[in-house]
């Protein structure tokens, strides 16, 4: 059975790992978020992709849920003492990675092409491939002003109610090679538990990738975000409240409407009205064995 | 006694350094040369700026001659390990500078302010500036083609003969500002004993400033990178010989034709014909003695 699989950071990469660990890693595509994707200092960073990366490839720091596990601080400390804000943080061994690839994006390899090659030097089987080599950036409309997702999410630390997202580049942007062919090659298609609006939404905002979730011949099911309509982190519910008018399953059916065929719901939300078919199971994906039952309640989703 | 001193890298930072460590650091004003500069993976690197900047600092890891003491490799380890060929190295801290000092630019802050303010908060009062704001690069042509400095000079290990020497954009080079001020405030103007061709020839081919050498109104001189006709490090003993005919002290001098006064050489080359004044001692800076006997006698050069 092939799965794709829509991702965003924390929970896409969560998700990815327990679809991977229940079926055969290589039978797994993940097609992750590049709208929160940035520069610092010029190095291109690709924060959802890494951290799916160093998921799948077993080196995430666990605890702080990004970064690389055993990592050193020794650049960023020195930039610091050099009198320069540093509130995007990279490690060491991070940045290693990003200079390869802002030296390989230099060249002109493509970010796809780029992800998949640092994808096999971590070993990892699956295929990850970004939604989009073209710029998508999105950007986070609040009554503060507009900023960049990342200087929202992390140096505003997702503070401020937000009125809107855009998503720059949206328009032009093709979907990355292979991306459509796992679409088309895949018995069901997946949206991990991200943010619908800023890891799932860029990902359809790419038309091509929205028009095959349209056209889809095989089922796709989302598993919300939401457990007693709140999210385990980060500011999903605050948003659903704030631009789908709620935190039920069915303003998360209202985000992905058209395009899933089935909605993965906690059990504390067992009861709310869903407007499409769920399915209930516990989603917190607390350790292997929950992984493995929220997989297969996905899995089990009828063709 | 205020000294304006041209420099290079290795030898030029020992050489400022022996001046800061006999006069006081804030007497001596540094001009580094930037012609070697260079982007790794779209980060500003300044070699030459940076070994002045960590000699005078005391964090110059002396063993290597670059790069900080002990330094830790994970971000260059990690970008190996991806498959990143990484010729020219970055130690972590020294990436964290880097970074730091990119970040500054690319918010538009010149070149001259940012290394100001890098030394200030290394506790350096020497006043460290760029040659030029500009964006000035060396170019070597060499019998297998022309090459960037760093690419010759690292990747390449400086294996190639050299048939010329470039420097692009030199012709719309401005000094930086404080480098005129400082050459007119000196009392006596020094050349440090790094590359005519590749360490000061990048600096002299900023226009003012070779403008401002030649009509001087104090003293000017420079320290021959040559002992016995052969350099310590680096190729300046194998350009002397292909790009002004041979290796002796005229040859040195005839680099630095209406620039200086006289020329500072070594014991082992006092039998040589220089064709300018000479002050004859031991050159070679191997310890606080040797720098303070070296500074002394260039500084001895009567007004």
């Amino acid at each position: 059975m092939n799965v794709a699989v829509l991702a965003g950071g924390l929970g896409g990469s969560r998700f990815a790992r327990a679809l991977t660990e229940t079926l055969a890693p290589s039978d797994v595509t993940v097609v992750g978020n590049v709208g929160d994707d940035l520069e610092v200092a010029g190095l291109h960073v690709s924060p959802d992709l890494d951290t799916i990366l160093y998921t799948l490839a077993g080196v995430l720091d666990e605890k702080k849920g990004w970064g690389r596990a055993g990592e050193t601080w020794n650049a960023r400390d020195a930039a610091t003492e050099l009198g320069e804000e540093t509130w995007f943080q990279v490690g060491d061994r991070d940045l290693g990675l990003h200079l390869a690839r802002t030296e390989a994006l230099r060249r002109g390899e493509p970010l796809s092409a780029v992800t998949a090659r640092l994808a096999r030097v971590f070993g990892v089987e699956t295929a990850l491939l970004p939604a989009t080599d073209d710029r998508l950036r999105t950007w986070i409309a609040t009554p503060a002003g507009e900023f960049s997702f990342q200087e929202w999410f992390v140096r505003r630390q997702h503070r401020d109610e937000v009125d809107g997202v855009r998503f720059e580049g949206a328009e032009q942007a093709a979907a990355a090679p292979g991306v459509l062919a796992a679409l088309e090659a895949a018995d069901l298609i997946a949206i991990a538990p991200s943010n619908p609006f800023v890891s799932i939404g860029p990902i359809l905002a790419v038309a091509e990738i929205r028009g095959a979730l349209e056209q889809r011949r095989v089922p796709a099911v989302a598993v919300s975000p939401l457990i007693g309509g709140r999210t385990v982190r980060g500011p999903a519910d605050r948003m659903l409240a704030r631009l789908a008018g709620g935190t039920g399953p069915a303003h998360v059916t209202r985000c992905y409407q058209g395009l899933i065929d089935a909605l993965v719901i906690d059990e504390a939300d067992a009861d709310e009205e869903a407007g499409i078919r769920t399915i209930v199971t516990r989603t917190l994906m607390s350790d292997a064995d929950a992984r493995r039952r929220l997989a297969e309640a996905v899995l089990g989703v009828p063709v």
